[in-house]
Order: structure tokens, then sequence, then C-alpha cells
């Protein structure tokens, strides 16, 4: 087999076998098919595309081009959960909580955020002690004890994915639902789960701008964790505005802390609601009805906040931080972001308000940027509030004072004011097993 | 600018400006833009293609990557000829003689073959004592002295070409018209003529297989050449069958002196003579009908041979090899291919019968492989010919007698024998300019 001969078979429209996509991810891993006829390949893929065998097929190849976790010395059906990502994003920091105080083992390996804000890890940081870096029989131990653990992804977990998203990043070949969709469920099945639940977002601070691409992207991994024997549910959510009203990392945390103490606002509350009690259901704990109820049970008796106290202990962290949200990273400085005409807010730009929040430090630009934990932008006002003018929109935190005008500047674009009435639009717009 | 926002605009399908171009061609001969980014450029570019403008910035920026010849010391309009390629295509032993005889320069780079047969070049090495190497000097005053000279391309004439036909050559890439037009024109001009004659092959021993296909790549080259203000017409030519009877290096030189002693095959003659007007006509010499009348002229007056002898002489050859042509290389053993059935000739598939040429020896599977000049196919019968059952096809010649066996095996294969008379094919498809 050669590798320029899978080029010319998917860049003339043609369907590779198992084996093809075994012998490109593999020579392609190990070095022996250069970047230059895989980035070639990639865009082949790009423009024609792959079935859903052949994305099962990429992601089980990329699955076995590294170390997989075991969890099945745990008992019970262990559950994970994705999000695509988005601005404010920080409900597994309340789902993984719920769902492990109903009595689901969660292991959940998160990533760093690259791009607008950090990701679940950096969030995890903001807890003062915290450690992420677990070691693969601590990770496992924590789940079997307590029933969670959240940890960065262990260094030899789908290599090939590591170095074929390296290659797309610099090449244009990342906007591929099957790229995307491999790179995605083959590291959710490497973690070891039994069963997945998968956050799709869409719109403007999101991947996916568009239902019907978020929904072909959610139907094609559900339909990879099914073919490699996972139960698989994807919800397909609501980025076109921030969710929640804190960005940036002890802001986020603290605000997670809000809804497993029965507060909060209602929006992030409704989103981490469904998808816990669709973790539940994939891990059989009942019909859906039922599952919302437990989840919801799960706040009201504290025993998800107590959940969470539990492992930020078990991993080092300060649970007088969780107890009183005031002992997470202060910014020193904090500024205000004022409406500049009155009406209703018609739209705030998720992606926009993501890139003020990296200006104020919450955010990297480069992979080694430190991140500042306590900045971020507290939201006074969302999507369909009423403003008078000069009314506060939202606090600015940073350690940095220079970096204000320049968020403000971003933050002055992220807003459109409306002289009518504007209905707030739904946040959970699908849902596809 | 970054490499990487000129391969997203070429993958969203938008028009490329002259300087992104630029930037490309300049990036990648010099080694900044990396193999695996300019092989993600060049797929876009298969799937997105390039206009007419785009292709044309494309060839003067390969153009300018290296080396121009200087050919303006040289009086008169001096005339290039290329062919796309095939099967005992030996045109350019045949014009370039009879054009430079009438009295219009010469100056021709050709390459050595890599496929199936050898090139001109290797054609030319078969008369001994021949030098394809010329310095730049030496093939200037050539020119200047005698109005003809045929050598190898120097080392630094479109580096930018070199590097990426390599790459394209191992991704994929190779197969789209603006690419290959922008190859072929950059060494073109490079060479430094006035005007231009392209002879684009069409055919099962072509590169471009449907008719379409080859107007389409002749118009993009015709206007190519015409945006760099040199006159350039492209004539499609036959390549369904071999061009001539005989292939092989020494075989075809053998083949080219008998046209121009009035013999040899009517085939060959007309494209020959066709080409050759064209070569005269857009050097001004008249209008076609004249320049058919001068070409032929130069055949029956002996003055294109002459010619031959001449550049011969001066590039270092034995011209009693061109005197008489059993002075050629011969080879040792000589075999017969007989028809098995009787009929009319329907076909010969001419890409079969110059791979069986390539296994008796007459060119090169990999690059550093000796071609042995002796070495080739000699037809006997060629299609809508009457054959009768084991009358011979062709004689095969070769120096290694063990090879002939897997030859035969391959002819058996390129011929089709029809009970029903069949008419020969047009060999001049088309006229562009």
């Amino acid at each position: 087999m050669f590798a320029l001969d899978l080029i010319i078979k998917k860049r003339n429209g043609m369907k590779l076998t198992r084996e093809e996509i075994n012998f490109f991810v593999d020579g392609y891993t190990k070095g022996e098919i250069p970047d230059y006829q895989a980035s070639a390949f990639l865009m082949a893929v790009f423009f024609n595309g792959m079935d859903t065998d052949e994305t099962l097929w990429l992601t089980e190849a990329m699955l076995h081009s590294g170390d997989i976790v075991d969890l099945s010395c745990i008992p019970g059906i262990k559950v994970d959960k994705h999000s695509t990502g988005g601005v404010g994003d920080k409900t597994t920091l309340v789902i993984a909580p719920i769902v492990a105080s109903c009595g689901v083992p969660v292991a959940k390996m998160s990533g760093r955020g690259l791009g607008h804000t950090g990701g679940t890890i950096d969030k995890l940081e903001s807890i003062p002690g915290f450690r992420t870096s677990l070691s693969r029989e601590e990770f496992v131990t924590n789940v079997k004890e307590i029933g969670i653990a959240v940890a960065g992804q262990t260094e030899n977990l789908v290599p090939a994915d590591k170095k074929m998203y390296a290659l797309r990043d610099v090449t244009g070949t990342v906007e591929n639902l099957s790229l995307i969709a491999a790179s995605i469920m083959s590291k959710k099945l490497a973690s070891g789960s039994d069963a997945i639940v998968l956050d799709v977002k869409v719109g403007s601070g999101a991947f996916m701008k568009t239902i019907g691409e978020a929904e072909k992207l959610a139907r094609l991994m559900v339909d990879i964790g099914r073919g490699a024997g996972r139960k698989t549910v994807a919800l397909i959510t609501d980025m076109d505005r921030p969710l929640g009203n804190n960005i940036g990392n002890a802001l986020e945390v603290s605000e997670a802390v809000d809804i497993l103490n029965g507060k909060g606002p209602d929006d992030l509350r409704e989103v981490c609601l469904e998808l816990a009690a669709n973790m539940l259901f994939v891990a059989g704990k009942g019909d859906i009805e039922s599952c919302r109820r437990l989840a919801a049970g799960a706040i009201e008796k504290r025993t998800a906040l107590k959940k969470l106290v539990e492992m930020v202990i078990r991993q080092g962290g300060d649970p007088k931080a969780i107890e009183d949200t005031a002992e997470l990273p202060k910014a020193r400085f904090k500024a205000e972001w004022k409406a500049e005409t009155a009406g209703y807010i018609e739209k705030m730009h998720a992606e926009k308000l993501g890139y003020a929040s990296l200006i104020l430090g919450a955010g990297r630009k480069n992979k080694d940027d430190v991140i500042d934990h306590s900045a971020g932008i507290e939201l006074v006002k969302k999507p369909s509030d009423k403003v008078e003018r000069g009314e506060t929109l939202a606090f600015l935190h940073t350690s940095d004072e220079n970096r204000i005008p320049e968020a403000l500047s971003v933050l002055e674009t992220a807003v459109s004011i409306s002289s009518i009435p504007v209905q707030a639009q739904p946040l959970i717009l699908g849902r596809i097993e």
C-alpha cells in the first residue's frame, strides 16, 4: 500500500477501506508517511468528505494510536461528557458533581483552552492548590473511591490526533466534520467511559455557526459512538450568547458553585440540568424525565456541591474556595462597561466577549502564554434585557489596568441594542441519539 | 501575508492576487513555506482551479524563480516548440532542422524522459558522441552561428517548477490544467524564445485522454503565452496510436532521419510538417499555406537534413550516424511480435506499447536507471492495416534477451483486431491560437 494511492483515491471521490485508513493513520503517527502527503490527503478529505463508515474507521485507527484508559475495574456505567466549546462554558464544573452525586462514576479528561478563554483544566486551576495532572493510577483510584475525577489528558492519549491536529491547524484542513468528529470521538473513546454525552454548541461563539452543521456533526459523532459500542447522546445548545454571566476562570468557578448552591443564572442552570439528565439517562438511571428530577434534586439537596468539595480536596485544592467563593483569586482592577444607548439587548456577540476576556488576561493567544485566573468579564445584562443609557452592561476584571481600554473597544462592537423588545432564544436546540 | 491564509482562500474558492501567488511561489522556492503547506495549497488548487489570470501569474512567478535565457543577441524571431509528450514522439528531431534550415533560429531546451520512453535528450544521446549538456554561452553561440541548438535544461532554469513538480508527483496533485500549463509555460518562457508552438497530444498514449481536456489545456497555454508577450499557437494531435513506426531512442533517430530523407511513415511526416509550418508561421514567414510549402521544400531539397548534420557535428556527434543510420547503436537481440488473429487493426494502445518498450530497455522506471539506446519496438503494422494470422506486427529490439517474454505479454494486451475494416483517425485534431 502506498500513501500516494490513498491520496489519489480520496481525491477522486472514492470510499477508503478500513485497512487503507489504518495504514494512513498508523504510517503518519509513526512518521513513515511525511507531513506533505498527510496534508494533501487531509485537503482531499476536506473536499470529498468521508462517510460514516470511514469516519468510524478513522476514529478507531486514531484511538488505537496510543494508550487507552482502562476503567473496567470501576463498577457501574462510567459516563463522559464533551462540549465542542464556547464562551463562558463552565458546565463540566456543575454537571460532573451532579452526576457523580447520583451514583454514576464520572472520569473526565479535559483540555486546556487555546483561543478565547481557558479550558476546564484552566478553570479548575484557579482553585488554590488544585492539581489537574494526575497519574493514570490516581485518576482511576479517585473515580473508583469517590466517583469523580477531572484531570488533564495524559501524554500518550491519541498521539495521532495531536499530530494530525497540529498539521490541520497550519494547512487549512480544520473545518471538516469527519476530521472534527474523529478528533473528538477518538479522545472520548480513549478515555475509557462506557457512555458519552456530547454538547454541540452552535452560534457566533461556537465552531459550528448553523444548526444544520451542528446537527450533522452531532449525528456523525453519535453514530461513531454507537459504532464503537458506547451509548451516546448529543444535545445541540445555543452559543450565540455566552452561557451564564461570567467569563474567565475563577469567575466561572464561582458561578458554577452558585448553581450548585441553588442560585446563579437561569440559562446556565437549564443547560447544566439538561446535560446532567442526559448523562444519567445514558448511564441507565431511568427515563429522561426521572433523570431530570434526579439532577435537580442533587442541587436542591446540595449533594452535588458536597461532591465537588470532595473532588477538590482529593485533588489537592483548598475547599474553602468552594465553600466561600470570595476566597478564589481576585483581580486587582475592576472596570465598568456601560450601555451607550437605551433599549433592549438584541445580541451579545459571544466570540467578541471571549476575545475581550482574553485581552483582560483570561485566555492564551499563544500556547505558552500564562493565564491570569482572576481576569474576565462579569455580565450584568444579557440578551433580551432592557437597559438604560449609561447603565452597566458588565464588570471587567484584570490584573493589568492597561488592558482595559482595548477590551472596552472590542466590547463596544459586541453588543447591539434594539429600540423594540427582543425575545430570548431557546437554549436547547436539539437532541440526537 | 501568511501561507495558511492563501491555502484557506483558495480552499474557499476565491481568486488569488498576483502578489499572493508571488508570495507563495517565492516562499516555497526559498524553503520559507514548508512542503506540507505547499501540498495542501496544491490540493486546494486541484479542487478549485485557477482562472487564466491566476495561471499566468503563477507561470510568471515560477519563471522568475531562476535564470532566464537571454537570446536577444540573436537576430530574428527565435521559435521554440513543446510537446506534452507521447509514445514515439520524435518530432523535435525532424522539425527543429526544418525550421532552422528555413532561416528561423531554433533554441530548444528539452528534458529527459521519465516514464515510458526516453525524452528528446535521450534520443539525441543515442548518436555517438553527441553532447546535450551545453553551457549557456555555447547554447547561445550555436543558435547565433548555425541557427539551431537542442540541449538539456540548465540547472537553474525554473527551480520553482523542479521543486513543485517533485512535490506534486508524490501528493496526487499532478493532474490539474493550471498546474500543468504553468509548469510547461514557465520553462518555455525561461528558455528565451520569442514565439512558441505547442503540440498537445491527446489519446491513450498521452497525458490528456480527451479532446475536450486537450483543448482546454491548449487554450490556457496559448493565453499564457500571449499574456507573457509571446506569439503562441497550439496544435492538438492524436496520440491514441504511437507516432511513426519506431519507439526507442536510436530507432526514433533513424526514423527522423528517414523523414528528412523524404522517406519514413506518412503519419509522422504529416504531424512534423504541420508543426514546422506553424513554427515558421509564428516566426512571421508568411501565411500558413506558404509556411507549409516552405517546410515541405526543406525536406525535398535536403536542406533540413544538412542542418541536422551541422547541429550533430557542432554538438560533438558523429555525422556518419546520420548519413547512414546503420551506424546508430544496434540491439543484440531482435524478436517478432505476431498477430494471433487475422483482421484489421482497430487499436494499438500507445501507452502499452510505450511500456513494452520500457521493459525492453528504452525508458527509465526510476530516475537513475540507465537507458539502452538501442532498445525499442519497430512497428510493421499500424491501426487500420490488414493483417493475417501469424503475420509480424512488430520487431522487438533489446540488449537483454530475458526481457522479451515480459514485453510480448504486455504487447498481447496492446492490440485489438477487428473482423471488419477500420478507418484511420485524423492526426491533427485542432489548432488554437
